[in-house]
């Protein structure tokens, strides 16, 4: 009798099923990572599963599902993973919902590339040229254009600097070459014989704090290596904010930041094709999102009108340039493209994270969600979309957070109070021993506190009448300890100060406001929001619930959120991939109806009231409203 | 009462008439050269000239002028301006044909830049663009292009680099700025202010022995400033083979050719600019011309394959690339644009020439000869054209010449044997003693020493019964002596040598065998040929009766001879004033027929024909047979 299996979806790994084991021990065999925060105790009620197959093997459902789970999704066949025992072996498959996945196997199920017919803008062709003689002597470029016309219907021009090939190219190899034809009509390169099976591009996403390159084989649309580092121009400015500044006051300073960042571009496509085995001078295209500032940064491009209301951008339409133009170390008569930019403070990684979340061809009404420094947001559908941005500030990335910290090995990404047993459980990166405190584990905190009424509507921490994790602090305010020294295994207590609440929800409000605009110009309410899609990594990582909690995202179902990893990136393969993707996001940033927050004249209102928690408009969150203590709704 | 004056056409140059004084003494007094080279004793006949107004002033046509001029000339009013005298006071108006002119006012009065309107590829357009504003968000690019859109009609990309200049540039100047566009699509500058009053480009002929460049003003379509200098290729070779050979044989040949080209034109650029108290970086654009293998050094591409049969250029097509590309010193984001080529021996020159000729637009059949070390000839009319090129070698530059030398002061320019005296006339450039014989003097002096019958027809110096000049030489063989040490206050005389004239007999028949070959096919005589349009310093200086009297020129009436003097400058001059003109090379260049003579089957033997003076087939030079002495034909 063969061995009975469990099967977790949509990973397909698979583990013997085993007779007293709950589907959250099998899974972490099989290292499928499903969230859960209370130790497996059936009360955080973050490991929901979905028993496709095999419901019969599994253990009733016992008091904490029913607890924790509606008699909805009871019916539907949703099991609490850590509750849900084998008993009796049998075959048997399990989903795990988007919402029940920790943060990086989000991001590698997420499926947010989607699948695109490949047509890049390079291409190749293998000729056989009618040799050069007596009886017919045309030159070498009437004898290429003629022959690319009649075998292969293509008109094209010859790029400068390719004519200096010409003549060996076409004579090396018996008059058989290979021409590069660049959007099917210039023509960029001839090689002597057939290579015709190297077609080689490279995807640049520029992030403020990390760029990251791609190397993809434009001949079967895989990636073939992946490089990253941080961005060089931190040392000149945290933000994009102080870089625009380095670059406006500083004699030579646009130049600095520029030359910095092509570097780390050529140091990352080095490093793709030394790992790939491939040849730099083999790259023939390199597209590049980013911001608006980075953008223009690395096209040697002023940023200082973007600091400066009105905020417009020097270029928003795409650019394609010569590698030489700015010293990218690609094959030299190659392209350097950009997506285009929407406006000052929503650019081009926008536009690549529209393209790959789907939106703008979605029927129902959606929002994409671009966390960082800067919050890029885009809401709409195929009809009509409007975007505008937040000046979110750095909170998200642990700055001016007492214990902030990036989300690096050691930091509490997860916060979870047992408001039972006032225990608060805490995960970290890695499982390492707590060091600060990362994004998502603040708005975590944040969120928790206010479902347990530490916090008030308004963020005042209140004192507890369960717990004496709220103290004052040095600076006479209270706070909240997440993490005693002791139980830390830290130098100090790691805590959630008064200060730190407020600066999160002054975050979350710049956020929130961009939302509630956009929502306003749309004409919609929340319960017309089919869809959100969270990008970035800290889009990635946070939770959801805990973010609606805070009154950061609107409130929708969470399973109406969709987490679409580095979507910019993903833009920018999709991009490289297919002229037609680029066409599209031509058409898409001329579409995109930009709001400028700062103009309109309901902001400072808007802003004021999404400083409460969820919001001063309590009903705008009934969800979370229902969460709360009674006596605090 | 008034000064009587006589003038000169079409000069228009004007002195008092003097009674007494030939026409030949006053063209003299306002320095209008008029060819004389027997002395004004009315012998050679050169001195033709046409009293237009005030025929009634002047002596009655006497015994030489009964002699030298037709019987329909003299009814016409042609009068031979050494014996013409003034004999009463009054106005006069002499005109003197192109024939009589001496060269360099042949240059200067020819014509040779047919006006056309003004159409340059580069054009500025004065912006007052709508400033951004909070309710105007717009980016840079699309306020720009809108802008142009809307008020000029135009659609326009901004050029690489362009957008750089962008966001300071329309801010500068109170929102108003100047553009720049390139064929009227292609932004390639932005200004502060306005700055349409300055409008430059530079026209340049790269020849193998000079390179000239016309600084040219396109809001009037002046030339403001024109310089030359010797090609600084020279030292890696004299001619284009030598320095073909040079590129393929030396590592870094082509660019140690192509830097020396660069650098002339650079500085040549530069002295037009200082000149004009222009700057270079205002210059937009310049349009090169020169032969293929000039052209193709010029731009850094290999001439290897024109020196190898089918001798196949790299590229045809007109190139218009960045001058960064090639190390051009002017606006960055200008063009550097090229003429198209036709074949390998054909170039951009030979377009040029055609352009300016006007060939291209007859109706009547004509063919234009730029003679050179290689000679182009093109022939045809409005309906078709058809083009060779002849390896007709340096000798007309003076090479392989005993005594040649090029048309420096000195240099025997012109020879007329008085056959009744058996003297020997002669005119040297600057009038200066005579050093050695350039081109158009040995042309001369072969026609000559044929004529007055020293010369067989083969081109064997015979002992003559009336002339003791021929003697024998050092080698063995017959030399003429042109003018002995004494005659020429030289250390040595200066000799015919038969040598000399085998020399340009091989030259002469390569040019004629291509003369002969395009008139085949298209299947026509000589009869039918109604223009030859002489181009180039050499076809310049050449006198037409001398050319065609040794078979070099085909045989006809020497009135139908056209001067077009640098003709490649002008043509290159003109495709920088009107896009117009550039379209029209390019279709030119598709549409001459190229023929390679080296490929057709009757070559050897048509050019063993033409070694004969004027031609094995004396019945195609009528008029020269008719001059001959009777004995001798």
């Amino acid at each position: 009798m063969p061995k009975m299996v469990t099967r977790f979806q949509p990973l397909g790994r698979g583990t013997s099923t085993r007779t007293g084991a709950s589907l959250l021990d099998l899974a972490r065999e099989v290292d499928v990572s499903v969230e859960s925060i209370c130790g497996g105790t059936g009360k955080c009620g973050k490991c929901r599963v979905l028993a496709a197959t095999g419901a019969k093997h599994l253990s009733p459902v016992n008091e904490s599902e029913n607890a924790a789970l509606t008699a909805e999704e009871i019916g539907m066949g949703v099991r609490l993973a850590c509750q849900a025992r084998v008993v009796v072996e049998g075959d048997i498959v399990v989903d795990i919902p988007e919402l029940s996945r920790r943060g990086h196997h989000r991001l590698l199920a997420s499926g947010i590339e989607p699948e695109i017919e490949l047509a890049p803008a390079v291409g190749k062709i293998l000729l056989r040229i009618p040799p050069a003689t007596l009886s017919d002597i045309r030159a070498d470029d009437d004898r290429l254009l003629e022959l690319l016309h009649s075998e292969a219907a293509v008109t094209a021009n010859i790029a400068q600097g390719v004519h200096q090939l010409l003549p060996n190219a076409v004579r090396e190899s018996s008059w058989e070459a290979t021409v590069t034809l660049f959007r099917g009509e210039e023509l960029i390169r001839i090689d002597p014989g057939d290579t015709t099976g190297s077609l080689l591009g490279v995807a640049v996403d520029i992030g403020t704090t990390k760029v990251v390159a791609y190397l993809v084989d434009l001949v079967t649309g895989g990636v073939v290596g992946t490089e990253s580092q941080p961005n060089p121009q931190i040392p000149f400015g945290e933000d994009v904010m102080s870089r625009i500044t380095y670059a406006t006051r500083n004699r030579d300073g646009l130049m600095k930041l520029n030359e910095a960042v092509v570097g780390s571009v050529n140091s990352l496509i080095a490093r793709c094709c030394a790992g790939a085995g491939k040849d730099p001078t083999d790259v023939l295209e390199v597209v590049i999102v980013g911001n608006t500032a980075m953008h223009h940064i690395f096209f040697g491009i002023t940023p200082q009108h973007l600091a400066q209301a009105p905020y417009a951008p020097a270029v928003r339409t795409s650019l394609t340039v010569d590698p030489g133009h700015l010293g990218v170390d690609i094959y030299p008569f190659g392209k350097v493209s950009s997506l285009p930019n929407i406006a000052g403070f929503v650019g081009a990684d926008a536009i690549a994270v529209l393209l790959s979340s789907g939106l703008y061809q979605d029927d129902e009404i959606g929002m994409m969600i671009d966390i960082g420094t800067n919050t890029e947001i885009i809401a709409g559908n195929r009809e009509r979309l409007i975007a505008c941005s937040c000046a979110s500030g750095p909170a998200f990335e642990g700055a001016h957070i007492k214990h902030g910290m990036r989300a690096a090995s050691g930091a509490i990404e997860r916060v979870w109070i047992d408001v039972g047993t006032n225990d608060v459980h805490l995960r970290t990166v890695d499982d390492a021993p707590a060091r600060g405190i990362c994004g998502s584990g603040i708005v975590d905190a944040l969120s928790e506190m206010f479902r347990s009424g530490i916090l008030s509507d308004s963020g005042k921490m209140l004192p507890s009448d369960w717990s004496d994790r709220v103290r004052e602090g040095v600076d006479g305010k209270r706070e909240f300890v997440l993490a005693s020294a002791a139980e830390a295994e830290a130098a100090v207590d790691l805590t959630i100060t008064q200060n730190d609440v407020q600066e999160i929800q002054l975050a979350k409000a710049a956020i929130f406001t961009g939302v509630s605009t956009l929502m306003t110009k749309l004409g919609i309410a929340c319960s017309d929001l089919k869809r959100v899609y969270a990008a970035g990594a800290f889009g990635t990582y946070v939770d959801a619930t805990s973010a609606i909690t805070i009154g950061m995202y609107p409130d929708i179902p969470p399973e109406h959120i969709r987490f679409v990893g580095n979507a910019a990136g993903s833009g920018a393969r999709m991009a490289l991939k297919s002229t037609k993707i680029r066409d599209l996001a031509d058409r898409l940033s001329k579409r995109v109806e930009y709001i400028e927050l700062a103009g309109e004249k309901d902001f400072q209102a808007e802003f004021a009231k999404a400083m409460f928690l969820p919001h001063r408009d309590a009903d705008r969150f009934p969800s979370v409203m229902r969460q709360r203590p009674a006596e605090k709704r």
